[in-house]
This record gives structure tokens, C-alpha cells and sequence, in this order.
């Protein structure tokens, strides 16, 4: 089995949107990844809500070589209608690390889980995200996972995917499993 | 940071299907496999369809403990209005080895990655899957994905998720891309 080149200059990164209220938005770019480390390529998460971190996967991912996480964001649910300054603090850094990350050339895939749920709830601006987008460098692979994708957000995006429960076990009851839900 | 015990014997395991046209079905399978093996469950993952075979993440999951992976199915495309004998053979098989690893008590999550399409396409009968899900102790969690996910199938389960396609780069003509496709 060969891998493919690493960080092939010539390749041009996309930008991918998980959305929708179903499960599996934040697990795709989790199956994302797994592929991408298959390959070589390096990549760097940015976890934007620290109550939705996936503590399983990080204990396998800080296994595996050529992968940085970064994790912001309070413990606490926020608030979408009022929101604590706290939260966008926490926000507006979880961004600006998302943009180092782009722009250092240092990553070949960058995911910016839930981020979508950032901006629609004015935690950070939707602009900016765009210009994140807009400023990317031609290689970089930019996912963008959570609820509420803003429409200029799924126009900028090549691949966009709406994840739509069907039916969910949290309906019947049944709460969150470690190693399942996070 | 701590793990979930492993494979507590009074765990319910769930049953979760990812199907529709989007983009993230194996993938969202794959970040549960991640998710999973970060608490220690051991996980089985049978390919229907090596057309469909994941051979970036291929190479990182084979180099992590806990995990078993079987592949099935022949690498030219199954013509779903007539199918081979052959491969219907290769999906009696796939669906003889999940069955196995289900009813094993060896594994604790065993993803049956395509089998939505291959009894949608009649390779095997959803009969079959439908026996495999209510034959399958407690404690196992399984995983279907694939288009086309049978009524009798989302019925039985307790999650499932529709990815509709939003927009997909294939529309724009860019084809499969090593690292991120595949």
C-alpha cells in the first residue's frame, strides 16, 4: 500500500460543510481526517465548543502523528439568545487559531467543528469565516461542521452535505454513551 | 483523562444507519470507529463493496489495537439492475462475516459499511440484515450505512441519519480525491 504524496503542491483544497440536525457531522470529519492522516496529509482541528469536544477521538488522534487539536469554548451551553461575552471571547479566539492555521501552510486540512453554530449565533461573524475562506491558500482542505450553515457559507463551499435525523435515541430517551456520542 | 470501561457487559448497543445521496455516510462511521476505539471498544468493520473501499483510513486504522477490518466485493462496479453471481456471492459472504463478528461477543461495534446498497440491490435479502440486527446481543452496537437504507431497516433502528447532498464537487466535474475521498 502506497500513500500518496505529501502536502502535493499542485493539490487543491476544497472546502466541505456538515450541517443539518442530524448525527454525523462532527463523525465525518472525524472519518475525514482518519483518511487524510492515511495519507500524509497534516491537519489541524479547531474544536470550537468545548461542550461538544470529542473526548474519545482525542485520545486516538494525540496518538497519531501529524495531527494538532486546539479546544475553546466554556464547559457551559451557551446562551444562543444572549450569549456571555465570555463565549464570544472563547469564539473569537477559536477563529483566530483557525486562522493561523490556514494561513501557515503548516496544515493540509484544517476542520473548524462547529463553527456553523459560532456564527449563526453571533459568536463570531459570518465575514469573517468568509474571509477565512476567501484568504485560504489554494491547498489547504477547510471542513466546517454544525448546525445552522449560513446560505454564503454553503454557496462558498465545494461539497456541502445536510445531515437530517431520521430518528434519534436522545427522542426515546435515551441519553449521550461514551465511546458512541463522544 | 479517563476511559469508559471496556465493553461493559450492560451496555445497550445501538443500531444506526447513515444513508441518502450526501457525502459523510462511511466517513461519520469511520469518526464513531475513532470515537470507539478512544474508549477502548473493540471494532469490527466489514466492507460490502471494495469499489467503496476506504484505503486512506485503511492504513491508520489497521495501525491501531482493537481493530479488525474485512473487505468483500469485487472492484468493478455491480450493475444494480443485474447484478453478477459474483457479486452476490462476495455480499453473501460480507454479510456471513458480520454476522459472525456480531454474534461472536468479540466486538462491541461492528460497522456494516454499504450493506444498505447491497439489499437494496439484491445481493443479499434485507431479510438477512433484518435477522442479523434482532439476533444480535445486547451489548453489540451496529452501524449500517450506505444509500438507499431500507424502511424495515430504519425501523428497527434507534439512530439514523439521511445525508442529502447539498452540493458535491462531482457536479462540478472534480473527481475523487486521494486523502479526502479516499
Amino acid at each position: 500500500m502506497t500513500s500518496a504524496p505529501r502536502a502535493p503542491s499542485d493539490r487543491k483544497g476544497l472546502v466541505q460543510v456538515f450541517t443539518g440536525d442530524g448525527k454525523g457531522k462532527t463523525s465525518a470529519a472525524l472519518g475525514v481526517i482518519l483518511r487524510a492522516l492515511g495519507h500524509d496529509f497534516r491537519v489541524c482541528i479547531i474544536h470550537f465548543m468545548k461542550g461538544n469536544f470529542p473526548y474519545g477521538e482525542q485520545k486516538i488522534l494525540t496518538s497519531l502523528p501529524n495531527v494538532t487539536l486546539a479546544v475553546f469554548g466554556r464547559l457551559s451551553f451557551v446562551d444562543p439568545n444572549n450569549p456571555a461575552e465570555e463565549d464570544k471571547e472563547e469564539a473569537r479566539k477559536a477563529l483566530g487559531a483557525g486562522r493561523k492555521a490556514v494561513l501557515s501552510g503548516e496544515y493540509d486540512l484544517v476542520v473548524l467543528d462547529e463553527v456553523n453554530v459560532a456564527s449563526a449565533w453571533g459568536l463570531v461573524g459570518v465575514d469573517e469565516v468568509v474571509k477565512l475562506i476567501e484568504d485560504k491558500p489554494e491547498h489547504v482542505e477547510i471542513i466546517l461542521t454544525g448546525r445552522y450553515a449560513d446560505k454564503r457559507l454553503i454557496e462558498l463551499a465545494d461539497l456541502a452535505t445536510e445531515m437530517t435525523s431520521i430518528k434519534h435515541p436522545f427522542d426515546k430517551g435515551i441519553e449521550a454513551r461514551a465511546g458512541l456520542d463522544y
